[in-house]
């Protein structure tokens, strides 16, 4: 019986517009195409999980759109539990607006919406927690009273003061972050990577195509990409956060819940949007095998 | 019994963003707050006149969204005939997004969506016909077939070929434009606007906040703005080309029609959004009383 995995954060909905030119100031340029595609870190995460056949629970403030939109029949249609959602009446879900032109030059818009008032929640007690970029009080509370914490501050790094980011940390026995948001959080901490490891039991790094490393206390693992057609990098980091933490509750070796997190990932990118393309538990073995060799158990 | 009067043209919702800047190049910024406003000229005509109790029937065309958004729930609430609407298939609902800033700046972003196919269809044979912003082929092809027409070419103006124009001027009774769409329509078709005035009935010309004059074959009316606590001069001509045709096919006299065009636009532009504050007829009556006097039959 596979643990619940609790995971803490972003519930987001991203439009993403192909336009003739960036529109600047006091300007007008028409649309060519747009979509809507479901999202935000946690979110992600927890789609992951669930349709590698994972227990999985999403702890997250949402709006009035997060039913008109179709996301909450989505998410319960995978078995994503969603009982401990915060509800916001009035409120949107988070939402990215992303102009692309023609020249792939981006303009971005971001509307916290609904996960801005994680901040006035009490978290509830979890036994096995993920906590995917959110807001970095309500982060530092769970932490505090989890069993066990993986954690990925992602880019709302930025966001986050030292006090809860010490607390956090402190409370980490997982640690994903890319080579800058691991600099990042040295620097705001005043410490050494060496010390980081000391403090934490598994730090994984991410290094984009170019793979990823697993530090633990005695060791490191140099875990590669899996080679596919990528058309968007975006999800590739909670795709691998899920296959990782699904196979490290499964009780996988730490190297080979990092290549089931690679092998996952590589399904993320074939397509645009985070949660288009994800493996089941079945789709992620019959790629890793062809990878990496037989999944042991 | 009041005559049905058919409005042609755009469907579309409106997107406004209050941003903390314009996002440029590369840039990304946060959303202060937004909301979602229905409005497309054609729907906004047809909205105000069956808010005031007229009978009116809209011929757009819409995509998936126009259900799922609430569009078609609340015009059928207004008893708005839709009975005519083209309900295209994969298509969205025409769409504006438009990003403001603290100092006022807009980026903005059109999707024409639905609306593009217009060009494509054969429009049905109306009696009193308004043509608002719309696919200029299908307003001619419309004008054509139409009993009485009534035109309003809008922004779509710069869209528009000179023998389409040419063709749904021949049928106009009724011509509604700005200063600077009478000039341009002017310019497109050669002629001065003495020569347009000798083939159009009706030539209605606004103003913004200064009024409307009203141009018959043997008099002209100055139509003067009734004052109120302006918020957001959108819709406003909408509002008062709706008032207008609902009092023109009611058999009021032009200069009438004009003063009640004006008082229905009085109450749009009280709030932000151009179906947000619309007058029922009485609402309009008491307020066109108070600046014009007794409403004669």
């Amino acid at each position: 019986m596979d643990k619940t995995i609790s995971v803490v954060g972003h519930t987001a909905i991203d439009l993403l517009f192909d336009v003739e030119h960036i529109s600047c100031h006091n300007e007008s340029y028409p649309i060519i195409d747009y979509h809507e595609y479901f999202g935000g870190g946690a979110a992600n995460i927890a789609v992951g999980i669930a349709t590698l056949g994972g227990k999985c629970q999403l702890i997250s403030a949402v709006g009035d759109d997060f039913a008109s939109s179709g996301y909450e029949d989505y998410l319960m249609s995978l078995g994503v539990d969603l009982s401990l959602l915060y509800k916001c009446k009035g409120q949107k879900v988070t939402k990215a607006f992303v102009f692309t032109d023609r020249e792939h030059n981006q303009s971005t818009y971001f509307h916290w919406g609904a996960s801005a008032l994680l901040k006035y929640f009490e978290p509830p007690e979890v036994d096995f927690v993920h906590l995917a970029t959110s807001e970095c009080s309500f982060n530092a509370r769970t932490a505090k009273k989890a069993g066990f914490v993986s954690f990925d501050p992602g880019q709302d790094l930025v966001t986050y003061n030292r006090k809860d980011l010490e607390t956090i940390l402190e409370h980490t026995d997982i640690l994903f972050a890319n080579r800058h948001e691991i600099k990042r959080v040295c620097e705001m901490t005043d410490r050494s990577f060496e010390e980081l490891k000391e403090s934490i039991d598994i730090i994984v790094v991410t290094y984009d195509s170019e793979g990823s490393m697993i530090h633990t206390d005695d060791a490191q693992y140099c875990i590669p990409v899996v080679p596919v057609k990528a058309v968007d990098p975006t999800g590739a980091g909670d795709a691998y956060r899920a296959g990782f933490l699904l196979a490290f509750t499964r009780g996988y070796d730490v190297a080979t819940c990092g290549k089931i997190g690679a092998t996952v990932a590589s399904f993320a990118v074939e397509v645009v949007g985070c949660q288009v393309k994800l493996p089941t538990w079945e789709m992620m073995q019959e790629r890793f095998e062809t990878h990496f060799g037989k999944l042991q158990r």
